[in-house]
């Protein structure tokens, strides 16, 4: 049986990803061992990191100002490190859209003042607020956003700018790759890799130069941007084993045409589950229409035992991991760039023989 | 041609579970993908991460008190963890024998005062010093100490117990479940995983639940031991990869016979290796016979010259990755207990060869 993996996070990879991966893991090259084996400072893996690097550089179309890092600790640590060594008791604006943005604020506290510019989360979370309505603070230490809602299934369609002269940050853990946009606007965006560019264990981190400046003399080592920087991500032993993964995957991403080919099966990708969602009288997307993700689809069924008997159903038909966030139940699709266009017609396909038997 | 990898980090891992993680990568059990692939709260991998907790458990015959929890960042993101969660203003005692005890003690400065008790850097940490001679602080926050000093090549024979009162914290990176010890009698134990459990991007840390208490609520949340203790090392995903490694590794030196039967080949790899050196009058260990460490061997040929010589001949052997680290030179057999000991007679046979034809 031909198995889709709907999973969140960590999901899936590419399969000619894995397949490459699994072929040399043993022995890499002419080395007789396994990439994760060998020196961080060896002749085998410093092309890997060097190559990671110049993908991610290539795909994003960064500019020479953009330094591009590998930290440990996934995007939660990103909530952390952010105001450690940007904000030093000023004030920060977070755009609360998800359990995340809201995470991110709470670490931020902890080293000055965030105002929330606008939340969403009286209503679950179910839309983006309207840029408009956002009460932002003049000259702050930088303004925080979360593209996509890996939970709540919403998604920014236009990104935003800040005012001028106020840092943007981006958490795009669940979006990094899948869309074109202009990432010379934004002072530092991260993502955790288990989404949409490799293993867990990693976070790709772009940060400007200028902006890693800022840090003060009281944060350690290994919790400073300028370390990453200034060592290539190599001030200790990195997570080489998934940055090899990462090097491998943005290869791939590459291969088939780069983050423009890979956005234009992500939009029919999700245009045709939203397409069948909205057909259909028996499942519904609980999103706003305007803000729904491409990424992350959330749906349920008219009940939460349907739910439960759809996601038990679908996986003994090869469809795994449709069950929504223990936090907010339902049923929920990750298609990341991975997911090839035949995962989410097969998809399909069963929620509309499982509506025809159950409705 | 059989090829040895005396790596000192990332080093080998068992031949044995190399060939396991390949044969599943792709495909983990029943799942259809690989275990990298899957969900860290899925069906999957719990079983994975509590096997590496009881494997550690089990190994280290660690008493009730004792948490085994898994962090990212390596050891140097532990240096700065210690303190920010224990020192909170106060005095810790360092003893000083390498470059990464002087790095521990670097990070806790930012944090309360560092009473160097000990240290050998006068003399290029060609020793330890003797117990006799610390100069330890009453009431002191904690004591910490490492086990094993990867660069310099020395080894605590005997481990030190600290003052009644004082928490007993060890940087245990290259020679954990190398060898058979009290493990109750200390506070903390951490190690980078990349030498004796798996790959790089993941640190075992082994604490007391009532010294984790200690920490102040000014500490973010990712760097809180508590978080990880509360949450069995899931606040955020795990790198999941990297603890499957680690339970493959463990389940290996159990079926090995464990501690005990892994410490009995490390001395005798130990002592055929140092035993040839004390013979040759070409290759000479420089560490003081009492401190030698039985994980990373380090010795000299006559010169820097030879030296080169000898590791670029010892590759074109199969005896891979032999030079010095960087800040010291020379060269170095790091033998942890993935090598075989056939590993080490091959290196002892190539060496023998060598001196004959340059002496």
């Amino acid at each position: 049986m031909k198995v889709y993996n709907f999973a969140a996070g960590p999901a899936m990879l590419p399969v000619e990803v894995m397949q490459k991966a699994q072929q040399e893991f043993s022995a890499y090259q002419d080395s007789g061992s396994g990439i994760m084996e060998l020196s961080h400072r060896g002749k085998y893996f410093k092309p890997v990191i060097e190559r990671a690097v110049a993908n991610v550089r290539q795909l994003m179309k960064l500019d020479d100002d953009q330094e591009v890092i590998f930290v440990q600790g996934g995007a939660s640590m990103q909530f952390a490190m952010i105001p450690m060594n940007l904000l030093n008791g000023g004030t920060a604006d977070y755009v609360d859209t998800g359990v995340w943005s809201n995470k991110a604020a709470k670490e931020a506290r902890l080293f000055g003042t965030v105002n929330v510019a606008a939340s969403s989360r009286e209503t679950k979370y179910d839309h983006i607020p309207a840029r408009s309505e956002w009460k932002l603070t003049p000259g702050a230490a930088y303004m925080h956003i979360t593209s996509n809602n890996t939970i709540a299934g919403t998604q920014y369609q236009q990104l935003p700018t800040a005012p001028a002269g106020v840092p943007l940050i981006a958490d795009m853990s669940s979006d990094i790759m899948s869309r074109v946009f202009d990432a010379g606007k934004f002072d530092l965006i991260y993502a955790g890799a288990q989404k949409n560019l490799g293993p867990s264990g990693l976070a790709l981190v772009i940060i400007r130069k200028s902006l890693a400046e800022r840090t003060s003399d009281r944060v350690p080592t290994m919790l400073r941007y300028s370390t990453y920087i200034d060592e290539g991500s190599m001030f200790n032993t990195p997570p080489t084993f998934g940055i090899y993964m990462l090097a491998l995957v943005t290869d791939y991403f590459i291969a088939r045409g780069g983050v423009a080919a890979l956005e234009e099966v992500n939009n029919a990708k999700a245009a045709e589950l939203y397409d069948f969602l909205d057909s259909s009288s028996f499942f519904k997307s609980t999103v706003a229409k305007a803000d729904r993700s491409r990424m992350n689809v959330v749906f349920r069924t008219p009940t939460d035992e349907l739910d439960a008997e759809f996601i038990a159903e679908a996986k003994n038909n090869g469809l795994m991991e449709l069950k929504g966030h223990r936090l907010v139940g339902g049923c929920r699709a990750s298609i990341y760039n991975a997911m090839p266009i035949e995962g989410v017609r097969a998809l399909i396909e069963f929620m509309k023989k499982f509506e025809t038997a159950h409705k």
